[in-house]
């Protein structure tokens, strides 16, 4: 049993990255998750791995489908639920290719896709102001007719045209841990919080559950998933290879290994729903005397060696 | 420990029973879940718990919606990463309608849904002929287009128009047996093989994975599942308390506890594609020296103490 010597890390992928060749065909995002597949594999005899995954570009397909095709016969499914149908598509999609990565190298991969609901308080700011755009554009007319109709918040998104805008709280549990935890004791890859997680709240009854339109940021569901299982590292895997100073100008400096107190300084620098989420959780996991990591998959190895990425401590 | 004493059960509930109500909101749908839920509750503290379920109704809103809303932007995704997305739906619903059902008995459910995958054989004669009709209704003219123009097989349904066909194979294995195994003994209510399971076959390179576009029929995928999980009781959840003779007949009879060789007599009586495969898998599995049950929600329970439902023996 090698089991105790490996460590536990937790990868949170972008739903972008499936799509990074422009291609949003099912068949094109597989090919690109065969790529996932053979890194996990390469991973997997040195560490217990967790996989979380974003969602953004497969819910915003199935909402652009449900918004447009739906009927009293066939009723466009809340958010919500939309976010449990992409943890399927994608959990499937991910789980295939590392089952075939590892039939690849003559062996049995044991990986399991859990559907996950993530805890959020219905207190969190973030439903007084909902600021994620979702699913398709409109004109401001229809915009604000939908807006009426369905309850929606509406926002003009950067030029280009009106979009639904919803809530994206901060994760504060998951309802699925302890499975995640038996699982990875069973030796088993788990993928699980994909598309940061159904977001639900406890209701006063009984502490009941019960699904709330909103789309909680991959990163930080990620975080809240190392923390919960009591992972040794935290890496977001991004589309670049390490998180940069003055980025895309000429002065662009690599961050390498750094202080979670120290690159605290330049979070102003990072682009909001970009960089930052991935900055700002791999620093909450530093601190809590773990190790974050910001790099490409090109790049995981090496930046699980000390060799590349950025790498935050406390 | 009372773990070693518990039978393991494995439970198929129809993808129509959560719209039994005629509703089909997702609102409706999970309310009905709940019903399900409280019935889950009552069997765990005896049972060890699996459950598969169907899509039937959920895929098809899926595939309606794909169908009209698709294009090169928001492409519609294969039949096989759409019963992936039946399966977060539906499962996350279910689990949910079991975590609170706990909870309103104070207590905390172990509940998961691992997205299954099921193989069939390519060379499974249902290929040849694709008979299970999926989809939305079409003209004549529009479902020959489509025909020509995706691949599909398309056919006239009992006057009501057109619709595309896929095969339905037999279930084989299931990918993820050894996990969903490893979640039953540690103590975990497991849901899978969702919506008969995603589709694969096995490729003659390295023996990969592959989805097909195809539908298994759910109550196969439970009798199945129950096979590899070494479940010692299947029982198909159907809208009636009992398969019956001579049904919607005057001489209508009930049956009760049957030994598979007589019930088999019978087989010609049941309509396919409802009550037939039902008697069918519980056949199949009463013959690997274990016990079939067809019976509805309500007497689950006494179904199980040979009380009630259509029992099957070898």
């Amino acid at each position: 049993m090698k089991k105790n010597v490996k460590k536990r890390i937790v990868l949170a992928f972008g739903g972008n990255a499936l799509q990074k060749n422009g291609e949003v065909t099912a068949e094109a995002q597989k090919k690109i998750a065969e790529e996932v597949g053979e890194a996990i594999y390469e991973l997997s005899s040195k560490y217990e791995i967790v996989i979380a995954h974003g969602n953004g570009p497969q819910v915003g397909n199935i909402l652009i489908h449900e918004e447009n095709a739906s009927s009293d016969k066939a009723p466009a499914m809340p958010l919500e639920t939309a976010v449990a149908m992409s943890q399927g598509q994608i959990g499937y999609w991910l789980t295939q290719a590392i089952n075939n990565a590892f039939l690849a190298h003559g062996k049995q991969a044991k990986v399991a896709t859990i559907v996950s609901q993530v805890v959020v308080s219905k207190n969190d700011p973030a439903f007084k102001k909902p600021s994620k755009p979702i699913g398709q554009f409109y004109d401001m007319a229809t915009a604000k007719k939908l807006a009426d109709q369905k309850g929606w918040t509406v926002k003009e998104d950067a030029g280009r045209g009106w979009r639904r805008v919803v809530p994206s709280p901060r994760p504060i549990d998951i309802i699925e841990k302890k499975t995640i935890v038996e699982l990875i004791r069973d030796g088993i890859i788990v993928i699980a919080a994909g598309g940061g997680g159904i977001p639900v709240y406890r209701t006063k009854v009984l502490r009941r559950i019960k699904g709330v339109d909103a789309v909680i940021d991959k990163d930080f569901a990620g975080e809240k998933l190392a923390e919960l299982v009591k992972a040794d590292i935290f890496i977001s895997v991004t589309a670049v290879p390490n998180a940069c100073i003055k980025f895309g100008t000429p002065e662009e400096q690599k961050i390498g290994i750094i202080k979670a107190s120290e690159i605290s300084k330049y979070l102003p620098e990072f682009k909001a729903g970009s960089m930052l989420p991935k900055v700002q959780a791999a620093i909450m996991f530093a601190n809590k005397n773990k190790i974050g990591i910001i790099t490409d998959i090109d790049h995981l190895k090496e930046a699980l060696d000390g060799k590349a990425g950025t790498i935050i401590t406390k």
